[in-house]
Protein backbone atom coordinates (compact mmCIF):
# COMPACT_ATOMS: atom_id res chain seq x y z
CA UNK A 1 0.00 0.00 0.00
CA UNK A 2 1.50 3.46 -0.77
CA UNK A 3 2.01 5.86 1.38
CA UNK A 4 -0.76 8.15 0.13
CA UNK A 5 -3.00 5.27 0.11
CA UNK A 6 -2.43 4.28 3.58
CA UNK A 7 -2.97 7.95 4.95
CA UNK A 8 -6.07 7.86 2.96
CA UNK A 9 -7.10 4.86 4.70
CA UNK A 10 -6.35 6.13 8.06
CA UNK A 11 -8.35 9.49 7.17
CA UNK A 12 -11.44 6.95 6.28
CA UNK A 13 -11.01 4.78 9.69
CA UNK A 14 -11.40 8.06 11.13
CA UNK A 15 -14.59 9.34 9.21
CA UNK A 16 -16.02 6.05 10.27
CA UNK A 17 -15.62 6.23 13.78
CA UNK A 18 -16.87 9.60 13.67
CA UNK A 19 -20.29 8.40 11.72
CA UNK A 20 -20.75 5.68 14.34
CA UNK A 21 -21.07 7.77 16.87
CA UNK A 22 -23.09 9.89 15.24
CA UNK A 23 -25.42 6.67 14.03
CA UNK A 24 -25.28 5.39 17.63
CA UNK A 25 -26.84 9.27 18.66
CA UNK A 26 -23.81 9.19 20.67
CA UNK A 27 -22.53 12.48 19.15
CA UNK A 28 -25.46 14.57 18.42
CA UNK A 29 -24.06 18.15 18.27
CA UNK A 30 -22.17 20.20 15.37
CA UNK A 31 -19.54 18.03 13.67
CA UNK A 32 -16.83 20.91 12.74
CA UNK A 33 -13.39 19.42 14.59
CA UNK A 34 -14.33 15.93 14.29
CA UNK A 35 -12.56 13.65 11.64
CA UNK A 36 -10.06 16.33 10.60
CA UNK A 37 -8.73 15.82 7.17
CA UNK A 38 -12.17 14.62 5.86
CA UNK A 39 -14.90 16.42 3.52
CA UNK A 40 -18.08 17.37 5.54
CA UNK A 41 -20.53 17.82 3.36
CA UNK A 42 -24.19 19.54 2.99
CA UNK A 43 -26.78 17.40 2.68
CA UNK A 44 -30.23 18.51 0.86
CA UNK A 45 -32.79 16.12 0.15
CA UNK A 46 -35.67 16.14 -2.30
CA UNK A 47 -38.31 14.51 -4.11
CA UNK A 48 -37.87 13.02 -7.50
CA UNK A 49 -40.00 15.58 -8.77
CA UNK A 50 -38.26 18.73 -7.59
CA UNK A 51 -34.47 16.87 -8.16
CA UNK A 52 -33.54 17.22 -11.81
CA UNK A 53 -34.42 21.01 -11.10
CA UNK A 54 -31.85 21.19 -8.48
CA UNK A 55 -29.53 19.07 -10.17
CA UNK A 56 -30.02 21.90 -13.20
CA UNK A 57 -30.01 24.44 -10.88
CA UNK A 58 -25.86 23.13 -9.42
CA UNK A 59 -24.48 22.73 -12.76
CA UNK A 60 -25.22 26.71 -13.72
CA UNK A 61 -24.01 27.73 -10.12
CA UNK A 62 -21.41 25.56 -9.18
CA UNK A 63 -19.64 28.22 -6.92
CA UNK A 64 -22.70 28.56 -4.71
CA UNK A 65 -24.09 25.02 -4.93
CA UNK A 66 -20.65 22.23 -5.97
CA UNK A 67 -22.75 19.11 -6.02
CA UNK A 68 -20.11 16.32 -4.44
CA UNK A 69 -22.58 13.61 -5.28
CA UNK A 70 -26.23 12.53 -6.30
CA UNK A 71 -28.02 9.18 -4.81
CA UNK A 72 -30.36 7.62 -6.96
CA UNK A 73 -34.26 7.72 -5.75
CA UNK A 74 -34.68 5.96 -2.47
CA UNK A 75 -31.22 5.21 -2.06
CA UNK A 76 -29.67 6.41 0.79
CA UNK A 77 -26.29 4.79 0.47
CA UNK A 78 -23.40 6.98 -1.27
CA UNK A 79 -20.58 4.40 -1.91
CA UNK A 80 -18.64 6.96 -3.99
CA UNK A 81 -17.96 9.26 -0.74
CA UNK A 82 -17.88 6.24 1.58
CA UNK A 83 -18.55 2.66 1.93
CA UNK A 84 -20.98 2.68 4.49
CA UNK A 85 -22.67 5.77 4.96
CA UNK A 86 -26.65 5.60 5.80
CA UNK A 87 -27.91 9.20 4.75
CA UNK A 88 -30.67 8.56 7.30
CA UNK A 89 -28.59 8.12 10.50
CA UNK A 90 -25.11 9.23 9.73
CA UNK A 91 -25.64 13.17 10.37
CA UNK A 92 -25.91 14.23 13.67
CA UNK A 93 -29.26 16.39 13.41
CA UNK A 94 -31.49 16.89 10.58
CA UNK A 95 -34.10 19.24 9.66
CA UNK A 96 -37.56 18.02 7.94
CA UNK A 97 -39.27 20.75 5.88
CA UNK A 98 -43.02 20.69 4.66
CA UNK A 99 -44.43 23.62 2.06
CA UNK A 100 -41.12 25.66 3.59
CA UNK A 101 -41.83 25.30 7.20
CA UNK A 102 -39.62 23.57 9.58
CA UNK A 103 -41.61 20.73 11.01
CA UNK A 104 -38.81 18.95 12.95
CA UNK A 105 -35.35 18.60 14.25
CA UNK A 106 -34.72 14.92 14.12
CA UNK A 107 -31.56 12.47 15.10
CA UNK A 108 -32.30 10.20 12.03
CA UNK A 109 -34.52 9.65 9.31
CA UNK A 110 -35.40 6.12 9.91
CA UNK A 111 -39.28 6.82 10.34
CA UNK A 112 -39.43 9.29 7.48
CA UNK A 113 -37.47 8.07 4.52
CA UNK A 114 -39.88 7.94 1.27
CA UNK A 115 -38.45 5.86 -1.98
CA UNK A 116 -38.57 8.90 -4.12
CA UNK A 117 -36.14 10.70 -1.94
CA UNK A 118 -32.99 11.78 -4.28
CA UNK A 119 -30.03 13.36 -1.29
CA UNK A 120 -27.32 15.79 -2.65
CA UNK A 121 -24.13 16.50 -0.84
CA UNK A 122 -23.08 19.84 -1.66
CA UNK A 123 -19.25 21.19 -0.80
CA UNK A 124 -18.96 22.99 2.43
CA UNK A 125 -16.16 25.53 3.33
CA UNK A 126 -14.63 23.67 5.80
CA UNK A 127 -12.56 21.46 3.73
CA UNK A 128 -10.90 25.18 2.40
CA UNK A 129 -10.52 26.73 5.41
CA UNK A 130 -8.58 23.45 6.83
CA UNK A 131 -6.01 24.76 3.76
CA UNK A 132 -6.13 28.40 4.85
CA UNK A 133 -5.48 27.81 8.53
CA UNK A 134 -2.66 24.99 7.55
CA UNK A 135 -1.27 28.12 5.59
CA UNK A 136 -1.68 30.26 8.92
CA UNK A 137 -3.92 32.45 8.15
CA UNK A 138 -6.65 33.15 10.92
CA UNK A 139 -10.30 32.46 10.10
CA UNK A 140 -11.99 35.01 12.27
CA UNK A 141 -15.05 32.73 13.09
CA UNK A 142 -13.43 29.84 14.01
CA UNK A 143 -10.93 31.62 16.22
CA UNK A 144 -14.23 33.78 17.50
CA UNK A 145 -16.27 30.17 17.99
CA UNK A 146 -19.03 31.58 15.97
CA UNK A 147 -20.85 30.61 13.46
CA UNK A 148 -19.65 32.28 9.61
CA UNK A 149 -21.33 35.70 9.07
CA UNK A 150 -23.44 35.38 5.98
CA UNK A 151 -25.19 37.78 3.72
CA UNK A 152 -27.59 37.90 1.20
CA UNK A 153 -26.28 40.08 -1.98
CA UNK A 154 -27.81 41.85 -5.25
CA UNK A 155 -25.82 38.96 -7.32
CA UNK A 156 -28.43 36.92 -9.05
CA UNK A 157 -27.64 33.46 -9.69
CA UNK A 158 -28.28 31.42 -12.90
CA UNK A 159 -31.62 30.33 -12.49
CA UNK A 160 -33.73 27.85 -13.60
CA UNK A 161 -37.51 27.66 -14.38
CA UNK A 162 -38.21 26.74 -10.77
CA UNK A 163 -35.25 28.24 -9.03
CA UNK A 164 -34.40 31.28 -9.08
CA UNK A 165 -33.14 33.76 -6.43
CA UNK A 166 -29.63 35.99 -5.13
CA UNK A 167 -26.43 34.56 -4.45
CA UNK A 168 -25.59 34.50 -0.95
CA UNK A 169 -22.23 34.79 0.44
CA UNK A 170 -20.42 34.03 3.52
CA UNK A 171 -17.62 36.58 4.75
CA UNK A 172 -14.31 36.38 6.05
CA UNK A 173 -12.27 39.50 7.00
CA UNK A 174 -8.33 39.37 6.59
CA UNK A 175 -5.66 41.54 6.05
CA UNK A 176 -4.45 42.18 1.88
CA UNK A 177 -1.74 40.16 1.82
CA UNK A 178 -3.63 36.83 3.82
CA UNK A 179 -6.37 38.21 0.90
CA UNK A 180 -4.50 37.49 -2.02
CA UNK A 181 -3.07 34.34 -0.54
CA UNK A 182 -6.96 32.97 0.52
CA UNK A 183 -7.65 33.53 -3.53
CA UNK A 184 -4.85 31.05 -4.27
CA UNK A 185 -5.68 28.98 -1.84
CA UNK A 186 -9.15 28.42 -2.36
CA UNK A 187 -8.60 28.43 -6.35
CA UNK A 188 -7.38 25.48 -5.76
CA UNK A 189 -10.86 23.84 -4.37
CA UNK A 190 -13.47 24.35 -6.71
CA UNK A 191 -15.70 21.67 -5.33
CA UNK A 192 -15.96 23.71 -2.10
CA UNK A 193 -16.94 27.19 -3.42
CA UNK A 194 -13.38 27.78 -4.88
CA UNK A 195 -12.03 31.40 -5.33
CA UNK A 196 -14.15 34.40 -3.72
CA UNK A 197 -16.63 36.21 -5.50
CA UNK A 198 -15.82 39.81 -3.80
CA UNK A 199 -13.60 41.64 -1.81
CA UNK A 200 -13.59 44.87 -0.35
CA UNK A 201 -16.45 47.36 -0.14
CA UNK A 202 -19.66 45.52 0.50
CA UNK A 203 -21.97 47.88 -1.18
CA UNK A 204 -20.61 46.78 -4.43
CA UNK A 205 -22.54 43.84 -3.79
CA UNK A 206 -25.85 45.15 -1.87
CA UNK A 207 -25.02 44.00 1.38
CA UNK A 208 -25.07 47.42 3.57
CA UNK A 209 -24.10 46.44 6.98
CA UNK A 210 -21.54 43.94 7.58
CA UNK A 211 -22.44 43.99 11.38
CA UNK A 212 -25.70 42.71 10.91
CA UNK A 213 -25.72 39.70 9.11
CA UNK A 214 -28.29 37.76 7.49
CA UNK A 215 -27.63 34.40 8.54
CA UNK A 216 -24.45 33.58 11.26
CA UNK A 217 -23.11 35.57 13.29
CA UNK A 218 -21.36 38.81 13.26
CA UNK A 219 -17.14 38.54 13.25
CA UNK A 220 -14.61 41.52 14.44
CA UNK A 221 -13.03 43.25 11.65
CA UNK A 222 -9.91 44.80 11.92
CA UNK A 223 -9.37 48.31 10.87
CA UNK A 224 -6.38 46.73 8.23
CA UNK A 225 -8.13 44.20 7.02
CA UNK A 226 -11.14 43.70 4.17
CA UNK A 227 -14.09 41.93 3.85
CA UNK A 228 -13.56 38.68 1.11
CA UNK A 229 -16.77 37.54 0.13
CA UNK A 230 -17.33 33.65 -0.80
CA UNK A 231 -20.19 31.87 -2.42
CA UNK A 232 -22.30 29.90 0.43
CA UNK A 233 -24.08 26.67 0.43
CA UNK A 234 -26.78 28.51 2.34
CA UNK A 235 -27.22 29.53 -1.39
CA UNK A 236 -29.14 26.70 -2.43
CA UNK A 237 -31.29 26.01 0.80
CA UNK A 238 -32.85 29.64 0.12
CA UNK A 239 -33.63 29.28 -3.38
CA UNK A 240 -35.28 25.78 -2.45
CA UNK A 241 -37.23 28.25 0.84
CA UNK A 242 -38.59 30.10 -1.94
CA UNK A 243 -40.15 27.72 -3.97
CA UNK A 244 -41.81 26.11 -1.23
CA UNK A 245 -41.20 22.20 -1.47
CA UNK A 246 -44.00 20.17 -0.35
CA UNK A 247 -41.72 17.92 1.71
CA UNK A 248 -37.76 18.59 1.74
CA UNK A 249 -34.62 17.58 4.39
CA UNK A 250 -31.51 19.30 4.85
CA UNK A 251 -29.12 18.94 7.72
CA UNK A 252 -29.24 21.22 10.72
CA UNK A 253 -26.79 23.95 10.33
CA UNK A 254 -23.69 23.20 11.22
CA UNK A 255 -24.51 19.42 11.79
CA UNK A 256 -22.23 17.87 8.29
CA UNK A 257 -22.09 14.41 7.10
CA UNK A 258 -18.55 13.31 7.46
CA UNK A 259 -17.27 11.45 4.46
CA UNK A 260 -14.53 9.42 3.73
CA UNK A 261 -12.85 11.69 1.15
CA UNK A 262 -9.85 13.96 1.73
CA UNK A 263 -10.13 17.32 1.57
CA UNK A 264 -6.57 17.27 -0.11
CA UNK A 265 -8.12 15.06 -2.76
CA UNK A 266 -10.12 17.87 -4.13
CA UNK A 267 -7.41 20.26 -4.94
CA UNK A 268 -7.64 20.73 -8.65
CA UNK A 269 -3.89 21.39 -8.25
CA UNK B 1 7.29 18.67 -35.28
CA UNK B 2 4.64 18.85 -32.53
CA UNK B 3 2.40 21.96 -32.65
CA UNK B 4 3.75 23.10 -29.30
CA UNK B 5 6.98 23.19 -31.07
CA UNK B 6 5.99 24.88 -34.25
CA UNK B 7 3.90 27.63 -32.43
CA UNK B 8 7.37 28.11 -30.40
CA UNK B 9 9.25 28.18 -33.71
CA UNK B 10 7.08 30.62 -34.77
CA UNK B 11 6.90 32.65 -31.89
CA UNK B 12 11.71 32.86 -31.67
CA UNK B 13 11.16 33.71 -35.68
CA UNK B 14 9.15 36.55 -34.60
CA UNK B 15 11.36 37.48 -31.64
CA UNK B 16 14.38 37.04 -33.94
CA UNK B 17 12.51 39.73 -36.75
CA UNK B 18 12.28 42.56 -33.98
CA UNK B 19 15.51 41.85 -32.57
CA UNK B 20 17.24 42.22 -36.35
CA UNK B 21 15.36 45.95 -36.38
CA UNK B 22 16.09 46.57 -33.70
CA UNK B 23 20.00 45.62 -33.67
CA UNK B 24 19.62 47.61 -37.32
CA UNK B 25 18.88 50.36 -35.40
CA UNK B 26 15.36 50.88 -37.31
CA UNK B 27 13.65 50.34 -33.95
CA UNK B 28 14.66 52.35 -31.65
CA UNK B 29 11.56 52.98 -29.30
CA UNK B 30 10.14 51.52 -26.96
CA UNK B 31 8.97 47.63 -27.26
CA UNK B 32 5.23 47.22 -26.08
CA UNK B 33 3.60 45.28 -28.75
CA UNK B 34 6.30 44.09 -30.78
CA UNK B 35 6.54 40.24 -30.94
CA UNK B 36 3.55 39.32 -28.88
CA UNK B 37 3.46 36.16 -27.11
CA UNK B 38 7.39 36.51 -26.41
CA UNK B 39 9.33 37.19 -23.24
CA UNK B 40 10.10 40.70 -23.09
CA UNK B 41 12.78 40.97 -20.22
CA UNK B 42 14.36 44.22 -18.16
CA UNK B 43 18.38 44.45 -18.46
CA UNK B 44 20.90 45.24 -15.51
CA UNK B 45 24.44 45.03 -16.51
CA UNK B 46 26.96 45.25 -13.43
CA UNK B 47 30.81 44.38 -13.23
CA UNK B 48 31.53 41.33 -11.97
CA UNK B 49 32.97 42.59 -8.48
CA UNK B 50 28.28 43.42 -7.58
CA UNK B 51 27.18 40.80 -9.54
CA UNK B 52 27.73 37.98 -7.08
CA UNK B 53 25.26 40.10 -5.02
CA UNK B 54 23.02 41.44 -6.88
CA UNK B 55 22.54 37.73 -7.94
CA UNK B 56 21.80 37.25 -4.00
CA UNK B 57 19.54 40.02 -3.90
CA UNK B 58 17.46 38.75 -6.14
CA UNK B 59 17.45 35.39 -4.56
CA UNK B 60 16.09 36.68 -1.87
CA UNK B 61 13.70 39.21 -3.74
CA UNK B 62 12.00 36.98 -6.44
CA UNK B 63 9.08 38.76 -6.59
CA UNK B 64 10.40 42.16 -7.39
CA UNK B 65 13.64 40.65 -8.81
CA UNK B 66 12.65 37.24 -11.17
CA UNK B 67 15.86 36.77 -12.58
CA UNK B 68 15.56 34.94 -15.70
CA UNK B 69 18.88 34.18 -16.48
CA UNK B 70 22.45 35.40 -16.07
CA UNK B 71 25.56 35.66 -18.32
CA UNK B 72 28.94 34.25 -17.69
CA UNK B 73 31.41 37.41 -17.39
CA UNK B 74 32.51 39.17 -20.71
CA UNK B 75 29.51 37.22 -22.45
CA UNK B 76 27.34 39.15 -24.36
CA UNK B 77 24.95 36.00 -25.30
CA UNK B 78 22.34 34.57 -23.64
CA UNK B 79 21.33 30.99 -25.71
CA UNK B 80 18.77 29.65 -22.66
CA UNK B 81 16.29 32.83 -23.64
CA UNK B 82 17.41 33.11 -27.87
CA UNK B 83 19.31 31.42 -30.06
CA UNK B 84 21.51 34.51 -31.33
CA UNK B 85 20.89 37.50 -29.10
CA UNK B 86 23.61 39.87 -28.70
CA UNK B 87 23.14 41.97 -25.46
CA UNK B 88 25.06 44.66 -27.18
CA UNK B 89 23.03 45.78 -30.25
CA UNK B 90 19.72 44.11 -29.27
CA UNK B 91 17.13 46.41 -26.91
CA UNK B 92 16.49 49.51 -28.73
CA UNK B 93 17.37 52.49 -25.97
CA UNK B 94 20.07 51.68 -23.55
CA UNK B 95 20.98 53.73 -19.74
CA UNK B 96 24.96 53.99 -19.07
CA UNK B 97 25.57 55.14 -15.41
CA UNK B 98 28.30 56.00 -13.15
CA UNK B 99 28.49 56.43 -9.79
CA UNK B 100 24.55 56.78 -10.11
CA UNK B 101 24.41 59.52 -12.42
CA UNK B 102 22.63 58.69 -16.00
CA UNK B 103 25.45 59.50 -18.38
CA UNK B 104 24.66 58.60 -21.66
CA UNK B 105 21.55 56.82 -23.66
CA UNK B 106 23.15 54.69 -26.45
CA UNK B 107 21.40 52.73 -29.09
CA UNK B 108 23.87 50.04 -28.42
CA UNK B 109 26.85 49.06 -26.50
CA UNK B 110 29.47 48.31 -28.91
CA UNK B 111 31.94 51.16 -27.89
CA UNK B 112 31.02 50.58 -23.76
CA UNK B 113 31.26 46.65 -23.45
CA UNK B 114 33.81 45.21 -20.69
CA UNK B 115 34.57 42.02 -20.15
CA UNK B 116 33.80 41.88 -16.28
CA UNK B 117 30.37 42.75 -17.26
CA UNK B 118 27.76 40.10 -16.03
CA UNK B 119 24.17 40.59 -17.47
CA UNK B 120 20.80 40.20 -15.88
CA UNK B 121 17.45 39.30 -17.54
CA UNK B 122 14.56 40.09 -14.93
CA UNK B 123 11.45 39.63 -15.96
CA UNK B 124 8.58 41.94 -16.58
CA UNK B 125 5.21 42.48 -16.06
CA UNK B 126 4.51 43.00 -20.11
CA UNK B 127 4.25 38.54 -20.13
CA UNK B 128 1.18 38.85 -17.21
CA UNK B 129 -0.09 41.67 -18.43
CA UNK B 130 -1.20 39.87 -21.67
CA UNK B 131 -2.21 36.98 -19.75
CA UNK B 132 -4.56 39.72 -17.96
CA UNK B 133 -6.03 41.06 -21.52
CA UNK B 134 -6.33 37.91 -22.87
CA UNK B 135 -9.07 37.09 -20.19
CA UNK B 136 -10.94 40.30 -20.65
CA UNK B 137 -9.67 42.28 -17.84
CA UNK B 138 -9.05 46.18 -18.83
CA UNK B 139 -5.19 46.86 -18.15
CA UNK B 140 -5.69 50.94 -17.43
CA UNK B 141 -2.48 52.51 -17.80
CA UNK B 142 -2.77 50.26 -21.48
CA UNK B 143 -6.01 51.36 -22.44
CA UNK B 144 -5.45 54.62 -21.51
CA UNK B 145 -2.00 54.58 -23.14
CA UNK B 146 0.48 55.85 -20.52
CA UNK B 147 3.14 54.03 -18.77
CA UNK B 148 2.59 52.24 -15.22
CA UNK B 149 2.31 53.76 -12.41
CA UNK B 150 4.68 52.84 -9.66
CA UNK B 151 4.99 54.15 -5.87
CA UNK B 152 7.66 53.67 -3.30
CA UNK B 153 6.31 51.49 -0.57
CA UNK B 154 7.35 50.81 3.50
CA UNK B 155 7.56 47.25 2.47
CA UNK B 156 11.46 46.41 3.00
CA UNK B 157 13.05 44.14 0.86
CA UNK B 158 15.25 41.14 2.26
CA UNK B 159 18.80 42.57 1.70
CA UNK B 160 22.23 41.67 1.11
CA UNK B 161 25.24 43.51 2.78
CA UNK B 162 25.17 46.06 0.00
CA UNK B 163 22.24 46.08 -1.32
CA UNK B 164 19.22 47.43 0.71
CA UNK B 165 16.00 49.60 0.07
CA UNK B 166 11.99 49.61 0.01
CA UNK B 167 10.14 47.52 -2.41
CA UNK B 168 8.83 49.16 -5.65
CA UNK B 169 4.96 48.63 -6.87
CA UNK B 170 3.05 48.99 -9.74
CA UNK B 171 -0.54 49.91 -9.38
CA UNK B 172 -3.70 48.67 -11.59
CA UNK B 173 -7.14 49.78 -10.79
CA UNK B 174 -10.15 47.01 -11.28
CA UNK B 175 -13.16 46.04 -10.15
CA UNK B 176 -12.99 43.30 -7.09
CA UNK B 177 -14.22 40.23 -9.25
CA UNK B 178 -11.21 41.39 -11.84
CA UNK B 179 -8.81 41.82 -8.81
CA UNK B 180 -9.49 37.95 -7.89
CA UNK B 181 -9.11 36.84 -11.30
CA UNK B 182 -5.75 38.77 -11.51
CA UNK B 183 -4.68 37.04 -8.57
CA UNK B 184 -5.12 34.17 -10.10
CA UNK B 185 -3.84 34.60 -13.44
CA UNK B 186 -0.80 36.08 -12.23
CA UNK B 187 -0.10 33.41 -9.66
CA UNK B 188 0.37 31.15 -12.66
CA UNK B 189 3.29 33.15 -13.35
CA UNK B 190 6.33 33.21 -10.57
CA UNK B 191 8.99 34.21 -13.00
CA UNK B 192 7.07 37.53 -13.74
CA UNK B 193 6.73 38.95 -10.49
CA UNK B 194 3.52 36.40 -9.58
CA UNK B 195 0.49 37.23 -7.13
CA UNK B 196 0.23 40.87 -6.20
CA UNK B 197 1.61 41.81 -2.43
CA UNK B 198 -1.33 44.57 -2.03
CA UNK B 199 -4.49 45.53 -2.97
CA UNK B 200 -6.96 48.39 -1.20
CA UNK B 201 -5.99 50.87 1.10
CA UNK B 202 -2.32 51.92 -0.30
CA UNK B 203 -1.51 54.20 3.08
CA UNK B 204 -1.37 50.38 4.42
CA UNK B 205 1.91 50.35 2.33
CA UNK B 206 3.21 53.55 2.81
CA UNK B 207 1.28 54.97 -0.86
CA UNK B 208 0.42 58.45 0.28
CA UNK B 209 -1.39 59.95 -3.12
CA UNK B 210 -1.89 57.52 -5.64
CA UNK B 211 -2.45 60.43 -8.52
CA UNK B 212 1.26 60.76 -7.87
CA UNK B 213 3.07 57.71 -8.61
CA UNK B 214 7.07 57.96 -7.91
CA UNK B 215 7.76 56.42 -11.01
CA UNK B 216 5.60 56.48 -14.63
CA UNK B 217 2.13 57.80 -15.12
CA UNK B 218 -1.00 58.48 -12.54
CA UNK B 219 -4.36 56.61 -14.63
CA UNK B 220 -7.92 57.05 -13.85
CA UNK B 221 -9.52 54.92 -10.77
CA UNK B 222 -13.35 54.61 -11.03
CA UNK B 223 -15.25 54.86 -8.33
CA UNK B 224 -15.88 50.72 -7.86
CA UNK B 225 -12.05 49.63 -8.26
CA UNK B 226 -9.81 48.79 -5.64
CA UNK B 227 -5.86 49.76 -6.76
CA UNK B 228 -4.29 45.80 -7.06
CA UNK B 229 -0.39 46.46 -6.23
CA UNK B 230 2.11 44.12 -7.61
CA UNK B 231 6.05 43.99 -6.58
CA UNK B 232 7.82 46.11 -9.95
CA UNK B 233 11.44 45.55 -11.36
CA UNK B 234 12.03 48.87 -10.82
CA UNK B 235 12.98 48.12 -7.41
CA UNK B 236 16.60 46.50 -8.20
CA UNK B 237 17.16 49.43 -10.30
CA UNK B 238 16.03 51.90 -7.29
CA UNK B 239 18.12 49.58 -5.07
CA UNK B 240 21.47 49.44 -7.24
CA UNK B 241 20.92 53.42 -7.40
CA UNK B 242 21.15 53.57 -3.80
CA UNK B 243 25.01 51.86 -3.87
CA UNK B 244 25.82 54.51 -6.79
CA UNK B 245 28.22 51.47 -8.59
CA UNK B 246 31.00 52.36 -10.82
CA UNK B 247 29.67 51.39 -13.72
CA UNK B 248 26.68 49.78 -14.45
CA UNK B 249 23.95 49.63 -17.27
CA UNK B 250 20.20 49.47 -17.85
CA UNK B 251 17.71 49.24 -20.67
CA UNK B 252 15.92 52.88 -21.32
CA UNK B 253 12.42 52.29 -19.39
CA UNK B 254 9.89 50.58 -21.85
CA UNK B 255 12.80 49.82 -24.47
CA UNK B 256 13.43 45.98 -23.26
CA UNK B 257 15.08 42.91 -24.82
CA UNK B 258 12.37 40.69 -26.69
CA UNK B 259 13.24 36.78 -26.10
CA UNK B 260 12.64 34.16 -27.99
CA UNK B 261 10.77 32.40 -24.85
CA UNK B 262 7.57 32.40 -25.09
CA UNK B 263 4.89 33.86 -22.17
CA UNK B 264 3.19 30.75 -22.09
CA UNK B 265 6.01 28.98 -20.95
CA UNK B 266 6.09 30.87 -17.86
CA UNK B 267 3.53 29.71 -16.43
CA UNK B 268 3.95 27.25 -13.87
CA UNK B 269 0.65 24.97 -14.31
Amino acid sequence: MSTSNAANKALADEASRARALIRQETHTGPTAGLAPGCVQANLMILPQALAAEFLLFGQRNPKPCPILAVTTPGDFTVAAMGSNIDLRTDVPKYRIWRHGELVSEPLNLLDTWRDDLVAFLIGCSFSFEEALIADGIDVRHISEGRNVPMYRTNIPTRGTPLLNGPLVVSMRPMKAADAIRAVQITSRFPSVHGAPVHLGDPALIGIQQLDRPDYGDAVTIHDDEIPVFWACGVTPQAIIDNVKPEFSITHAPGHMLITDVSNASLASF
